[in-house]
Formats: C-alpha cells, sequence, structure tokens
C-alpha cells in the first residue's frame, strides 16, 4: 500500500476501542471530559454562507479586538453585507471579502476609526504557556482558547496570524480598518502581520471553502473581473438567527489538563507513524481543538 | 479604500524606479546581482502537467534525498505515471498524488526499499543560519537554496516541512516509501514531519494548482470518488524535454550578501504597511527566492 500518512485512522472510526499503543492529539481530544469543554457564547459566531454553498463560521474575539468585533457585529446586524463578496484570494497567504472599495454608509453603532486594537494588556489574561520558543515574540501560549503571543517585560499580548485567523483589513498606518472588509489566512502563518493589524477571530469551520477557491490573478491575488468574484448569501450572528437554525460550538479550555496533554502529543508524536518525535511544537501548529455542539447540548 | 494589505505593490510594477523609503524583501531580490543567482540542473527538475491545465515545477533535493531522487527521476523516464492522478487533497496539509496503491512493477533503476533518507550529516555543508530559535531543532538556517533544520552537537541536517515540501509518501515504519506516491505541503508547515519522512524537493511554481484544489471528504483528505481523481497528463524530467520545451529556473544563492539582506529584511518589514517590525522570523516563512530564466539565459 503506498498511501502515506495514514497515520491513525483508528480514532476516526466511530466506536472504535480506545488504541492501545501511544495516544494521538484526535485520542487526546475524544477523551476530554464535558468539563474540560467551553460552550462559544452564540453573539461570537459570525456565520457566512456562500450563495454557491458552503458556510464558513468565525469565532469572534470580544477580549482582544473589542471595538472592531461590535463594529462586525453591528454591521451583521445591520445587514451592511448584502451584496459582499470573496474578491481576493491570494496563494498561501489570505482570502479577502466585504464590499470592496464601497461608499456604502456605515451603519449606527459602528465606530469608523477604532483604535489600533493590534495587542492588548498581558495583565488579567491567564497563560497557558506554549513551552517552546517563539521566533516572533519573548513568550507564546494560549490563553481562553487563542494563540497568543506576548511579552512579559513590555506588558503586551496580541493574537497571532495562524491558519484560519480573521483579521481586519486596513490601509496603511495609521488606518486601522473598521471591519467591513476581512480576511482569513489560508498559508503559513504570517507572524510577521502580529502587532500590524487587528484580529478579530478566526475560522472555526469551513476554512476549506476559502481556501480551496481558485486563485486571484491581478497583484495580492485580487479577481482580475467581478465576474471570478465568489457571491456571499448571508453573514450574520448566530445569536441572530432562528433557535432552530442557530448552529453551536465549543472550544477545549486551553488551562485544562486535557489541552496540556494535548499540547504535550502534538509536540512528541510517538504514534504509529513517527519515529522521532519533534520534542518541540510551533505555536500555529497546535490549533485549539473546537466541534459543534449537538442540538440537545445547546441549553 | 478598504482593501487590506496593500503593502508594496510598486516592486511589481515593471521599470519602476527603486523606492525611496525602506526596502521591501521584493525590492532586495530585484536588486540581487546576476552572480549571486544559480541555475537549477534540469536534471533536479520535475514537470508536472495537469490533463485540465496547470503546470507544477518541482525541484529536486539530491543531496538530501539521493536515493529517492534516483528513484523519481527513473519513474519519471520510464513513464511510470502515465495515467497519474491527485487523489487526496487534505485541508491545511498536503495534496499527494501517484497511482494510488497501484501493483504496477517498479521499472529499472528503482530501489524499491531505499534506506531512510529523513536526515543526513550535518559535515560538509555550508549552513546560511536563520539566526532566529526554531521550535523543532537546535538550529535553522539555508543550504543551497533550501530550508534546513540541524543539530551541531548530533551532526545531522534535514529538509523541512515548508508550505510546497515535496515528500515521499510512505506507509507505518520501517518502510520509507520508494517515491511512486508523493505529497505537497499546502498548509502551515507540518514540522513535526521532519526526520520522520524524505523529503525529495519543493514546488517551485504552481503550487496553488494543487492548493486550490477542492478538498477530499474521505479521512486524510482522500477523494470518495475516483470520478473525483485529478488527472495528470504527464510527469517529466526537464532534462527529458525537447531544448525549446525545456524551462529553466534559478534561485537566489542563500550563502550571497544578498540573501543575507533579503532574511533581515523579512524578520524586520519597516516598509509602507508595518508598525512594528517583528524582530524575527520563521524558518518557513523565508521563503528561498526562484525565478524563471529567460530563454537566452538558459545556456
Amino acid at each position: 500500500m503506498r498511501s502515506l500518512l495514514l497515520l491513525s485512522t483508528a480514532a476516526l472510526l466511530a466506536g472504535a476501542a480506545p488504541p492501545a499503543g501511544p495516544l494521538t492529539p484526535a485520542d487526546v481530544v475524544a477523551a476530554a471530559p464535558a468539563s474540560a469543554w467551553r460552550t462559544i457564547d452564540p453573539d461570537d459566531l459570525l456565520i457566512m454562507d456562500l450563495a454557491g454553498g458552503g458556510r464558513v463560521v468565525v469565532q469572534l474575539a470580544p477580549e482582544f479586538a473589542p471595538v472592531h468585533v461590535a463594529n462586525i457585529r453591528a454591521l451583521a446586524r445591520a445587514g451592511y453585507w448584502n451584496g459582499a463578496t470573496v474578491y481576493r484570494v491570494q496563494d498561501n497567504y489570505v482570502a479577502q471579502w466585504g464590499l470592496n472599495e464601497s461608499d456604502k454608509p456605515w451603519p449606527a453603532g459602528v465606530t469608523p476609526k477604532p483604535p489600533a486594537e493590534y495587542t492588548r494588556a498581558l495583565r488579567g489574561l491567564a497563560v497557558k504557556p506554549l513551552g517552546f520558543a517563539d521566533p516572533y515574540a519573548p513568550g507564546a501560549g494560549f490563553v481562553d482558547g487563542w494563540p497568543v503571543a506576548y511579552s512579559p517585560k513590555a506588558g503586551w499580548a496580541n493574537l497571532a496570524h495562524c491558519y484560519g485567523s480573521v483579521g481586519v483589513g486596513r490601509d496603511l498606518s495609521p488606518d486601522t480598518g473598521t471591519g467591513g472588509e476581512l480576511y482569513a489566512v489560508i498559508g503559513h502563518a504570517p507572524r510577521h502581520l502580529d502587532r500590524n493589524i487587528a484580529i478579530a477571530g478566526r475560522v472555526i469551520e469551513g476554512i476549506d471553502k476559502l481556501s480551496s477557491l481558485p486563485r486571484g490573478t491581478e497583484a495580492l491575488g485580487f479577481y482580475r473581473d467581478k465576474a471570478q468574484y465568489v457571491p456571499i448569501a448571508s453573514i450574520r450572528l448566530a445569536s441572530g438567527m432562528p433557535a432552530a437554525e442557530r448552529p453551536a460550538y465549543e472550544y477545549l479550555d486551553t488551562n485544562s489538563a486535557s489541552f496540556a496533554d494535548y499540547l504535550r502529543v502534538r509536540a512528541n508524536r510517538k504514534d504509529d507513524f513517527y519515529i522521532r518525535p519533534a520534542g518541540g511544537v510551533d505555536l500555529c501548529n497546535v490549533n485549539v481543538p473546537v466541534r459543534p455542539k449537538a442540538a440537545g447540548e445547546r441549553g
């Protein structure tokens, strides 16, 4: 059989017995108790449905970019994104959506020029340290389910640009972007953008609907023709959807014992396929586990 | 204007005057003298043409995986990949191609069970150090145009799994793969695969033809139906193509002064868009510059 990277498919089989050998990260997540999971607030779930089918779900990060997140919520509630499209897809970088250079007025409740929420105070955050060196910051770890870089000495913390991170498009400084144009990272983590742009959330489901779009052929991956723009049917907050249609998600508490196990196993793969565990891991290679909640669990 | 990340488009405009402000990485590459570029041997260029259009070019790495590369060359010369497809595309991980569980006999010149070329001796390699911490190895840097992790103490070096890296599919250890099934990384660098699998090269053109394919819906991103397989028209060595059709490429010498400048600027972006230079960079965020050679320069 020549189909590489079979890895441990056992964990994918429903009802499979617990594996006898070393655990995979998926094994650890599957074994995490209910108490280790945190429900995501429906006000923090932005649901984007593509007109051609496919849903992209973004978890918003009000702890890190409160004004930008308030703007995004106000834009969603006001139906600002009617007619929005994905108009830029740059390989190994970002997919970007919104109204693209529209002059549509901002709806009520939007702060047109938010402060530069590129970092926040480290104080008050309960950090789970990554435990390995980060080339972009003195410290790296996790806060309330988010990958974060920080400086204990200078006292700042920032959301890290990882695969799936959602940022607020802006023009050149001192513009900080309003929130009408958003992008998601679809390539290797562009961490050089950290502390230079506001991250407002991350894609927790459906990133493949963006990452598999055709790449734009203009500079920076913009589509050449408007006919190539990918139409978006709707962008809504879960909190604004009828209860019966409302999706729900939970993430693994990054201060839980289960997450500590998951992190350790991610850094030291010893299951089937692996011969030499790395003994380390990159911040953006530790995807915080997120899963849908079943209807009966949504409370 | 709300179209984020405009960055410095100046460098993209043909004939633009040198920028007045801080240099971008692209500015540094554009200014590199001809003496800083190294032509890639046509025996190290694997040209994959998709049946539906689109070319993917792989640079092979005989210094790091000589037996696997010899196999790949023998397979290409023998037409082994007639009828090959891309049959697996897993989001944020890999796209994989070949004959997929075929029993086709190996052609002459193929070593069915190569040694585990996951690392090689550090001795004899002229390393340009990255200069920043790497979470996966004691050292990180560049050798002859390749991103490399290494241990000065233990004396090994390995090609790093970065975006675009091409590896040799294998089953569980001690199988090392033969070379008939190859994969390219299409997501955040899966560095935990370093030293666990043979990297035989990297995509230097057309990775977007793989990264934008629909994701497979079976476990590990395999396509569910054979009808979804993406047919490959041909996989050839450039050295086996008629001279008039033969593509040619060159890469920036990673021991050149230009590459040192490029690395420094990548780690300290100060151009237009940036407010806070990172002061560091991840090994896989320093893409070694590669460019086509014009027909007249192919000598």
